[in-house]
């Protein structure tokens, strides 16, 4: 395990999961085994099945802290904890007794006097999840559901079921991910992930002043040019431009972001013929991808969202069951 | 089938009822079902019943989607989901996605992509309903909870429920609506019902400046005069003034209102001596409504709400099952 | 029963408790009930048992009435009833249809045509409980979660839950209530409870501006120096210092009350050894109360939000009952 692992400390002392913080440390074996586990759930939310429901965490309290709103996201894992049989609370942290002085740690020690079992975190401050890990005692758990810039692992965790459902065999992929890289967590989470299952081509393509500066360390390519970067690629990651993380004044134009490197029919033919196209949601048609490729054939935007909710009841139900 | 309908498209192709959007272009036999449904559920839901819930939309996803807030309705359509068993998640669309730029249409194919089951939408806009129905796949079903000044039907067909209650024969009936017609979805909802339904005598009262043009087309009897328009009705509607859907200086002045047609316990003395009053809520007492009457014995303006959850549990699990 | 209890209406005709707005009336053997009754929760909710539910509440609508806002309460509350496995509605009160100009009584009138068979009511004017209280039908139950600086009645009993917890015997305990009495309910509930399970050493500690007058009726012994007041006791209860109840310019100012009344390690040590130290929450660290205080030994701070849900589960469900 690595310091970074031992630091974040999503594992119990058999090298269980018990949190999910990160996607960074995670091994092969162990992101294999959450994707495994989420296969079973797809058939369990299919719309034909009868019952969509499994009794796995009935009687658990799942409280969604967002301290940063994100409905999408709430959604999917109140969604998902309820399909496994969950009692799910909404905290509205904003009017919550935050406003009356109290500290991070202590509405939290509160949560916890009141049987939490999962606590579900999105916060704009990075690594906020990885603090509240740190503090809750054995027999609760800590998903992180997007913190600041830092990670989103069950989004990085849902891109990989959806290449290895289309894809299968990562260790021949060619993956290239577009746009604002230095603003999303979504990029560093598949980045880690994709690396741990054995992708060996990752390619990142943006403009500068959208690139992070530690790439080369992580062992990506790095593209200023969709003409270039998506030659031959088996997929094609497109991000959000995430204009509320950006200083005013420098949010770059949609038509000029869209001329250079929006993601059009034009550009997506120059990628592997069978080349699949993704996006993490909401997608900002016109500036990072054209609408004819959004609702085209090649998108698999709307089959992330359904593998999204399996792979959320895995990771709940795995933690919780460690 | 009207081409009304086959535009509506509330059937599905062995013409059973698959979303319900507006009462309009239903057939007497498609509401008496609905009624006769809802009958069960009101003994399923009463008060000395030990457990108040039947498991038939159990594993079911129902999402309030009210793009217009309305705590009450949302309210009605929650409870009666629960009592069906299903999973409710209610979403505040004026801090969702949409915020982030996102469309309406991408919104509705992300929430049928965690495998909704059932959209009930609340809609400032009239048709969005439909808009949303003639998009989603066969799986999904679209329950209209007001749209605009258009249609409410849940609520036309609780008043269908409770006239039937107390009065049983529709075609021997006499029937006024007072007030506020033109901004009135229930009003319209209403006419559409009682008209399948074999009444013949339907009236409205109210000033010029509350009616709509139309009311002729639809073989209602118009009334500027309460005097007039009460004598020897079976049942008296008053509608809510929709302060909110009129134009700054065109609101009435609710005193004058209730000089010429608020619904005193004198004028109610000119029906007939068991005449029902009824009221879709909220009231403002003492402008449409004096509280003598509203809380007085000829009053079924609660067993209205009482009999729509069970009318909004008979829609729900009628549209699941088909 | 006294006259302030029939005013208050609490007992059905058989004696029974059928909802809880005051502690002030109940009984010695009423109270212990209620504890005896949330011990038997206490190991439903421990973390360690599988299935934290009991179905006592299956098919039951809980509405939680936060007509003010206290994200905490709420939530204790609804985990509580979802513990049950009643159906819980929480409902905004500023966005529902009081805002259209519909009265507090014609809401209510609407929610228990909902069917709803338990109120827990939070509201910023004084007995406002009580007035829905009296006017429920029988089948419906109220719970007073907070009204005004009236009575937190649910609080008061998980304050009793704790001390017998802690201490046993209330007959020798000597009890200290620290800080702003004249806003607090959480104070005037506790002595209620303490004098009616045989408390004879209550003692109130803090500056003449935030003690109320009718303290010497209510039995209790009055000190204006922690020094004084902590001497001996078995149990220190410090309140919040509650801003949002104080006039502009009246707000004691934080450091200055701390030096004059804050809970410190030194002050502390006046009492027994073995002194429990409690708060209702949220905590102003620094102001009421030291963090070397809160997060010590002797804090059991957190065992009472513990408590509270079990005591919750009990007071909802013996209603119920009832």
């Amino acid at each position: 395990m690595s310091t970074e692992n031992s630091f974040v400390n999503q594992f119990n002392a058999a090298g269980e999961l018990t949190h999910l913080l990160t996607l960074e440390g995670l091994l092969k074996e162990q992101i294999v085994h959450i994707l495994d586990t989420a296969q079973q759930f797809v058939s369990v939310t299919d719309p034909a099945r009868e019952v969509k429901k499994v009794p796995l965490l009935r009687g658990k309290s799942v409280f969604n802290l967002f301290f940063e709103n994100s409905t999408r996201t709430r959604t999917t894992f109140e969604i998902a904890a309820k399909r496994l049989s969950a009692d799910v609370i909404n905290l509205d942290i904003s009017t919550s007794s935050t406003a009356k002085g109290e500290s991070l740690i202590d509405t939290i020690d509160n949560l916890i006097a009141m049987q939490a079992d999962i606590f579900v975190v999105r916060h704009s401050v990075s690594r906020a999840p990885i603090e509240i890990a740190n503090h809750v005692p054995p027999y609760v758990h800590v998903i992180n559901a997007g913190d600041g810039s830092h990670q989103h692992p069950t989004q990085g965790l849902l891109d990989m079921y959806t290449m290895r459902h289309f894809k299968q065999d990562f260790t021949k992929l060619k993956v290239a991910i577009v746009g604002d890289i230095v603003h999303s967590r979504v990029a560093k989470s598949n980045i880690h992930a994709l690396t741990a299952l054995g992708c060996t081509d990752i390619r990142v393509i943006g403009p500068e002043s959208l690139l992070p500066n530690d790439l080369d360390m992580l062992g990506v390519k790095v593209f200023h040019s969709m003409e270039e970067g998506l030659r031959g690629v088996d997929v094609v990651m497109t991000l959000r431009i995430q204009k509320e993380r950006m200083e005013a004044g420098k949010v770059p134009e949609g038509a000029a972001f869209f001329a250079q490197f929006g993601l059009t029919p034009e550009r997506l033919a120059l990628a592997k013929p069978d080349a699949i196209v993704m996006h993490p949601g909401p997608m900002n048609r016109g500036v990072e991808i054209d609408s004819k490729v959004a609702d085209g054939a090649q998108s698999v935007i709307l089959k992330q969202v359904t593998f999204g909710i399996a792979v959320r009841m895995a990771v709940m139900s795995i933690v919780a069951g460690n």
